[in-house]
């Protein structure tokens, strides 16, 4: 496996619809392992539990985080819920052992199918407008305190628009956005998987709101919509509901066409 | 049970982690059970099944829907996912009887909580401006053959926004937007587990684009963000992405104080 994303991902099968997986390191952010990348483990695991249909991409995936994973070994259990001619839909559940125990860490329900040739786009929320890549902020300028908890941002070329970046210097601009461009450090190309990760790798948008920490995802509904094609993905989160300690946070990903490819919706805790 | 809907919701403990309920006829739209009843039928089912945690209130709920549910009795089985001080997540699943083999209608994961006293609403998407309630389109007033394939509008006191009502006369606005009013007819106020039928309760989106005809939902998630205050609600849904033979739809549900209580998205497919 040339990338590391692909070894970040990998799973083996290790018993009936049960797969091995080993939660890297290099995907930390703040203590945890990134939701985005668990996500993906997940959502890979489902692919190889599901291979045999020839329903390879997940087209919605549902994940309620339970506890903050771990770096280190991963179960991946699955149950199929419904196997249809064109999409099928499935359960799985990410657990790590903690003190001798069996801990629960993310519990998935997803459809797969196959998203086939891009289908007629008939509308669809055009990408922001970004500043060429040159003029974008990468996040490994991100202070100090954010970096050296955050060994995820080396996975990332990802660069910031600076209007919404302004965070890394104690000058959020309080818009609850963070948009920029997207690729893999190492160019591995993006895919149905590799998009459950882009969907939440961002900064929450919280840091844009002042409210730098740690933001618990509660809930995360991603939809794949189709094959990206290769080349920079341009990503938007957004949130426009924060009430009673909790927020939304929206996010788009677009392709270097311009296509929307993903949507996924999160509810997460507000930082204390 | 003064109240239709707490009627049509109501469940029995009918074993381990079971319950069972009954769908009823009356809230049919174009010969299926609509989605958001079987939404709060599920809501409710678990809301009973956890009411020893005092923790009431769906927080977050997604639902796979399967198969077209039915008119008729419905099983619902439950399993706790995480059991925490603030927050519990579980999983449902409701069933039915069909030719003598039981059939999984809806798929659900789910996170209560205890929504308590409306929180500090730091920033929210204001609700669209509507004309005022008697200027506005009883859905009674449909077409004759939308109307006999809906008792569930007889459900209703839903007034729609007349900018985009016009596909009932044939002149759908191409705005991918439903919006109006909402109450129930018999005056039975809103709260949590009423709020998840209401995300799912107007016309389809897809009826202002041209394209009647069912548009079956893959996935939906809710979430509800605060008890709703007594009155009229007012509800907006949006498609801003339809590709490849789907379209999401974005569901927001404002209290009669303009408090945004509760959102939704699914990913459905565009009518044949």
């Amino acid at each position: 496996m040339e990338h590391e994303f692909d070894r970040g991902v990998h799973v083996e099968p290790s018993g009936p619809r049960e797969l091995a997986g080993h939660l890297d390191g290099g995907w930390v952010v703040g203590g945890g392992v990134n939701g985005g990348y668990v996500l993906a483990v997940v959502g890979n695991a489902l692919r190889v539990e599901l291979a045999e249909l020839e329903q390879p991409d997940p087209l919605s995936v549902s994940a309620y985080f339970l506890t903050p994973s771990r770096p280190g070994p991963a179960r991946i259990s699955t149950r199929r819920v419904r196997v249809g001619g064109r999409r099928t839909t499935a359960a799985a559940s990410l657990v790590q052992d903690e003190d001798g125990r069996e801990v629960e860490r993310v519990s998935v329900l997803a459809t797969y199918g196959d998203l086939g040739e891009p289908g007629e786009v008939e509308r669809q929320l055009p990408p922001p407008e970004l500043p060429p890549v040159e003029e974008c902020v990468e996040t490994l300028f991100a202070p100090e305190e954010v970096r050296v908890s955050a060994p995820l941002l080396e996975r990332f070329g990802t660069r910031l628009d600076p209007r919404y970046a302004g965070w890394a210097v104690g000058r959020p601009s309080g818009s609850g956005v963070v948009q920029g461009w997207f690729r893999f450090a190492d160019d591995r190309p993006l895919d149905p998987i590799a998009l459950l990760l882009v969907l939440d790798a961002l900064p929450p948008v919280t840091f844009d709101l002042g409210r730098p920490g740690w933001a618990p995802t509660i809930e995360l509904t991603a939809h794949v919509r189709a094959h990206p094609a290769p080349g920079w993905a341009i990503v938007r989160h957004e949130t426009r509901n924060v009430s009673g300690g909790q927020f939304e946070e929206d996010c788009a990903v677009w392709d270097s066409t311009g296509r929307l490819v993903a949507q996924s919706r999160q509810l997460a805790l507000l930082p204390r």
